[in-house]
């Protein structure tokens, strides 16, 4: 690896102090260094391709604008979407991003949060994993500026933008039981994350509501970081009950991705055979042949809204910002219900 | 905003002198301070959650274990799947990843190149965009190890990772001139980027190597950040041709699942009607109903490649390495030949 330009070696080039240097190019002393020594020091920068330290200029400054954003796994089509939108939020407030994946694990969050840290990033969003309480309060202590995004931890008085998870899958499963089901199989994550926890829970009220008793078998739930396996099992196990579920509320798209390829594998006829609901969707679910009903994530408010609260945050000090944005419900053909096209 | 803690705040504090807690804190002198200052500063730094500034060790070092990778847009999953495979790479490496969007454009390239620069990453992965070329020479000058990946710029002598992007699409485009296509249309985009043109040459040389006559009509190529609704317009002109095309050729997966969505609506069967090959496919294209003919890219050995060929570059120079991973045709149900299982 080739030696950065230095200062010195300017100095040397040009027959110089290190001081003088460093005062021609940081603009100091002017008028009392004369200008043919000026103007050949900085053709001597220029020749040699110096590059001013900006890190050393920005632990002056404080100031980096950059915002540095975790996420759970930049290969999830929801990450990687809220992604791009923060950075182009970002760009109009004049902050570039760094992105960073966690991979749902706390020793890999910490670690990037360290980098980014190191980096003088001037702000932080943070999509934690499980069990990144710690963390959180170590971000705290670290007194950089940070929001969460998506995920959240009751309890821990912190800038959060999330989605009204609970009410969200609510309203979905509502519309399956207006849709005529009457035994709705649910494929969730097996973690303590409250924003997953509250798609079960809204389930489950949703179902309580409406007179169904849920039985426990109707409820699989997969690791976070599940195999298309272990969806297909899970899908096995719910149609091989003696009385099998008559549709299926898919918690995340990653599910229903999986999902809704091993039920295109097994020729089932949604909604005829299967109704489905998902939370979440993507490019992939819109390429199935029928079209999706699911729960729409306001993913550009989401992004959004939490690069404004830290910018806000970054320019004065604030109370606590937790923002629980609201979903739609969007219904497609695999649901069943006839819709009709509103005019815009 | 609160102030980060400095070492003056832990001298104020323990009444020492600001000097003696740097010598403390970065292990100097040892031996020649006493053990109860030593403490006393070293509680105090924790109590007070002091920082050590790593920016400013790391300039001393030279060393951030960090590497930056800039790819062309974060919310395609070709972009966010061969991220997540370099943070991987490198992690099994020591080194963390951080990742911006070059957004295709010049000045979106420059300026987060150039933030990673300013934050002292220890090498670059890049996704150049069209026109690239001075800001690759930029780097060149900045004498920060990188490696393009994806693209590259034919002339420019710099290492890159990439795909036999000619040869993949001739050896697709033949197959499909073996299902009895005659008459083929390509979709692809408008540029100049060399990998993207390599696609169109594929294809024009396997019709022409098959006594097929390119009809400049079946070419119809869109912007690099084209809507659904140009390639909406382009599959219809081209089922319009007074001899519509059997075969349809999507040179990326932008394209072919926006292009599939659109014959989805259209009803078209899928390959009856209309054959379908793609460059590249996603979760989406695996949801279509019939499994898609595609030229699969190699981004697991691309992306550990480009980290490999990075870190030697960063442990020594090397002469220039120049490499194009060969793609795989995988036959799916919709070019309408049928495959038989081969036994893994």
């Amino acid at each position: 690896m080739k030696k950065k330009v230095s200062l010195k070696d300017i100095a040397q080039k040009v027959g110089v102090s290190i001081a003088l240097v460093s005062y021609v190019l940081n603009n100091k002393k002017q008028g009392r260094i004369s200008e043919e020594i000026s103007k050949k020091i900085r053709d001597t920068a220029q020749k040699l391709n110096y590059r001013p330290n900006q890190i050393a200029k920005s632990l002056k400054t404080n100031k980096t604008n950059t915002i540095g954003l975790v996420v759970a796994d930049i290969a999830n089509p929801f990450s990687s979407t809220i992604a791009r939108i923060i950075e182009d939020e970002a760009e109009k407030n004049n902050y570039t991003v760094i992105v960073g994946s966690s991979d749902e694990k706390e020793e890999r969050s910490k670690r990037i949060i360290n980098v980014m840290l190191d980096r003088q990033v001037d702000g932080i969003i943070f999509a934690p994993a499980a069990n990144d309480q710690p963390l959180i309060e170590y971000l705290q202590k670290s007194k950089v500026p940070f929001v969460l995004i998506d995920r959240y931890f009751p309890g821990l008085k912190v800038n959060y933008v999330a989605v009204n998870n609970t009410e969200a899958s609510f309203t979905g499963v509502e519309h399956l039981v207006m849709a005529g089901c009457r035994r709705i199989g649910f494929i969730g994550f097996k973690t303590t994350l409250s924003h997953l926890q509250d798609r079960k829970k809204g389930y489950q009220s949703a179902l309580k509501k409406n007179g169904i008793t849920v039985s426990k078998s109707w409820i699989k739930e997969v690791p976070i970081d599940t195999s298309a396996e272990e969806v297909k099992e899970a899908i096995k196990a719910l149609l091989a009950l003696p009385e099998p579920i008559d549709a299926l509320f898919f918690a995340s798209n990653k599910v229903s991705t999986l999902g809704l390829k091993y039920i295109n594998r097994l020729g089932l006829k949604v909604p005829n055979d299967l109704k489905i609901l998902s939370f979440d969707q993507s490019d992939a679910t819109d390429l199935f042949y029928a079209t999706l009903t699911h729960i729409r994530q306001p993913l550009d408010e989401m992004g959004k809204v939490a690069v404004q609260t830290l910018v806000e945050l970054m320019t004065r000090p604030k109370k606590i910002t937790q923002i629980h944005l609201p979903a739609k419900l969007v219904i497609g053909q695999s649901t069943g219900v006839n819709t009709i096209e509103q005019p815009v």
